[in-house]
């Protein structure tokens, strides 16, 4: 409960962010990598001229490769510093952050708010192109380009099987002591311009399950897999080293949903009672 | 007349392209530098394995900078070399070609297609945010990240005081002898998601053109300037060194517009006509 109780004179800030996460070792601080979490770590630090790094909370900890356009973050700092940088915080912190980080806006957070235990929901996209004449250079960080064309009929059909609370332990890289049983509230396939989007969405997710998830569509996607195949994985409850995780690049954390100011801190409340014991489920 | 009749045993190839202009000295060879054209070519050169390089003619020759979605070309090919690899040009030009330039298709062009000369529109976009918390470093390489507020209303409003056919020189770094009268048939801004931008379709371009127009129009979009501003540099005739040029990672190639094929050829002598003599207008 600790984390939900901000100190007096300190001011919980909200931050939402967007990054390309070509460049980054993922977004958690790694000792000699270059990540997200560092980053924007140091240029907080400098705008808040704090003594000791602001250590942020995170809604979702991507992986190396993989992007944001509506991350959410939290960080308690000394009220004081706050109040003497707010009016110009956003113009300040673009210019201490490189340009493949930018802060949406930081502000400070309502009551009870947990960037990472308050969050409802998740919602990732995962971009493919299929079909070498709709193949754009310019979006070549963030697409997967696929040389099989896709039907997005059958991955549709197989997504549903895996909707729901399930342990997702088949499409998960196992965490000692962790559960992985989530809610997979959507996960759907719509193609545009040549391009096939996925949008999905989980209470949370565990690492990797986005990208098993679509690792294992793409096969019925263009062929390789039946229909029926990637809910009998997940119902094995154990990996198949026939799925291939997607890469990192076609993935891009787009939205984090939250409830009503009044509910955040019971909601906060509700997600560690049934996930923090007694290790964190890690990804958020 | 010559470039409109192709050799007996050669095909004329119609290349359809994109690519991310960022790692490229524009569309055109260069000595020393790397360029869309001669990366193409060289491409081309080993599919096809051809004894001298391909000579591409191009509808937009780009900038550097500038990119590309919908850009078109031609090359005149030995047509046994062509019959030898037609059925798998396509992966075979993938496979060859660097990630951040893709033929979107490549086959035999009607007779009389000229690239260049045919072509009876060319139609730009240009790219602005101008709120940080939209900016998204997902599309920052195609994308002014622009520091003030912008009203399109002004903007569309001094647009249409450029519409129609006038000597752009007053928006054009000159070549000697060539004509920079032009026919400016759209030029309008729209707002989408925090990001501004421009279409802008003309039979032809001269030479910085378009990023004149639009740095013209960001001076009245976001205050500095009045609205009847670029119609008056327009007028007057002379480069108004008050106009800044705006960068060239916003625009983009995205169409080029050809007649009917029964036109293609008649039109390519009209359009020579009108432009060649005695230096060409360069840009097309």
């Amino acid at each position: 409960m600790a984390e939900t109780v901000v100190a007096k004179d300190e001011t919980r800030l909200r931050l939402d962010l967007g990054y390309d996460g070509s460049g980054f070792s993922g977004w958690a601080r790694q000792p000699g990598r270059r990540t997200v979490q560092e980053t924007v770590e140091i240029a907080l630090g400098r705008l808040l001229r704090l003594d000791s790094p602001a250590a942020l909370t995170v809604a979702g900890r991507t992986d190396a490769g993989v992007h944001a356009r509506g991350q959410v973050a939290h960080v308690d700092v000394p009220a004081a510093n706050w109040a003497a940088v707010a009016a110009t915080a956003m113009r300040g912190l673009a210019g201490l952050l490189p340009p493949d980080v930018r802060v949406h806006t930081v502000a400070p957070a309502p009551p009870g708010f947990d960037a990472r235990f308050s969050a409802l929901w998740r919602r990732y996209t995962y971009r493919i192109c299929d079909d070498p004449a709709a193949a754009d250079p310019l979006r070549r960080a963030d697409t997967l380009w696929h040389r099989r064309a896709l039907d997005i009929g059958p991955m549709n059909q197989a997504a549903q099987a895996c909707l729901g609370e399930h342990d997702f332990c088949a499409y998960c890289r196992r965490r000692e002591g962790a559960s992985t049983v989530r809610r997979l509230i959507r996960l759907d396939w719509a193609r545009r311009d040549g391009v096939v989007v996925a949008g999905v969405v989980a209470d949370a997710f565990c690492h990797n399950m986005v990208r098993a998830l679509v690792g294992a569509l793409l096969a019925v996607g263009d062929g390789r897999r039946p229909v029926s195949w990637p809910g009998e994985v997940l119902a094995a409850g154990v990996r198949d080293p026939a799925v291939h995780v997607a890469p990192p690049h076609g993935l891009c954390l787009e939205e984090v949903g939250y409830p009503a100011d009044a509910e955040l801190a019971r909601r906060a409340e509700a997600t560690r009672r049934r996930r923090e014991a007694p290790a964190g489920p890690g990804r958020g």
